[in-house]
């Protein structure tokens, strides 16, 4: 607490950002099961007591973190770009699995414990309020103008392509750009009609 | 090495069974930058020189227990039936995740450290001599006997069916059989032409 004084100045957005910051570093160092308030308040150089008044417990803090860091592809406006707006979807998901909220979900998830924990609530809070898996978001902009039907887009379909990429980081391989086009244009664009007859 | 005299009668095949076991359930509990030669002994009720025999360090016992252990696919003879048999296939790899050699091998693969160090040894000594990924076998029978163009049968199209079911395992809801019939309906199946239209 003897930091409190020389920190008063930290506010608003910058703050909370210094308290994503540390949550973010933090479960990758503790993991889930032992992140506490006073770990993330610690690190952020913050009392408790400032991070109770916006959060009720440490896991929250995590959740909000994690859903401020999450990108959304965004569709090419204008342009006729499936493939291309795919492609850079995944790209997008391997920056973002090198990112602090990438290796952060990376720990979360590979320790069985935490996946016990927080598969439910990341992909309610997180994923889902973020256009759902990589790819899902393009996919959807293309069917709705007709690019294909609608009823291809299954969870299955919108998964084959976030499924490769993390198929590809265990093995030990992070996909290429190469890597990527070909998880597009031998996978999801099959999937959804428009792969080679 | 107490244990030695009242050992001596487990020989051959029972002997590699158990230290095959030991092997499995030591790296789970250790992890595999801790796998030592005294600790698979220790749990096998195995002097060290015993395994030094036969293998030359810990990581040489581990890649021998999980080629054993690892299932092949078959396809079933003289039916004509793709879809079933890669519903099989994907069944059977859910099943060998819940068994102790899956168990070792997400231990493994989950681990930043034992990814790095294992990756390659398990693609090319277990995973390559025991037919490729889960789908495999029964993708190459089928392509070989004409129902499908062999070029389909790229590295990407071959790693769809894991690539889904490890991808479901990490979203905390391992896959039903209704699940794995759409993988193969949805995503495999297309992208070998064979989807629906």
């Amino acid at each position: 607490m003897g930091d409190q004084n020389s920190r008063t100045r930290r506010r608003g957005e910058e703050l909370i950002n210094a308290i994503h910051t540390a949550v973010l570093e933090e479960v990758v160092e503790v993991g889930v099961g032992r992140l506490t308030m006073d770990g993330i308040g610690k690190r952020a150089a913050t009392p408790r007591s400032t991070l109770y008044r916006r959060w009720s417990d440490p896991v929250e803090v995590l959740l909000d973190a994690l859903y401020h860091a999450h990108p959304v592809e965004e569709p090419t406006l204008g342009a006729d770009d499936l493939r291309g707006d795919l492609i850079r979807a995944l790209q997008l998901m391997v920056s973002w699995t090198l990112s602090p909220a990438g290796r952060a979900v990376a720990t979360i998830l590979t320790d069985p414990m935490g996946a016990a924990k927080m598969s439910e609530p990341l992909q309610e809070r997180v994923f889902a309020n973020r256009g759902g898996t990589f790819t899902s978001t393009v996919l959807r902009h293309y069917a709705e103008r007709g690019h294909f039907p609608a009823e291809r887009l299954t969870p299955v379909v919108t998964d084959i392509g976030e499924a490769l990429v993390v198929k590809r980081l265990l093995d030990g391989a992070p996909p290429s750009n190469a890597d990527l086009a070909d998880f597009v244009d031998q996978a999801i664009l099959p999937a959804i009609g428009l792969g080679p007859a």
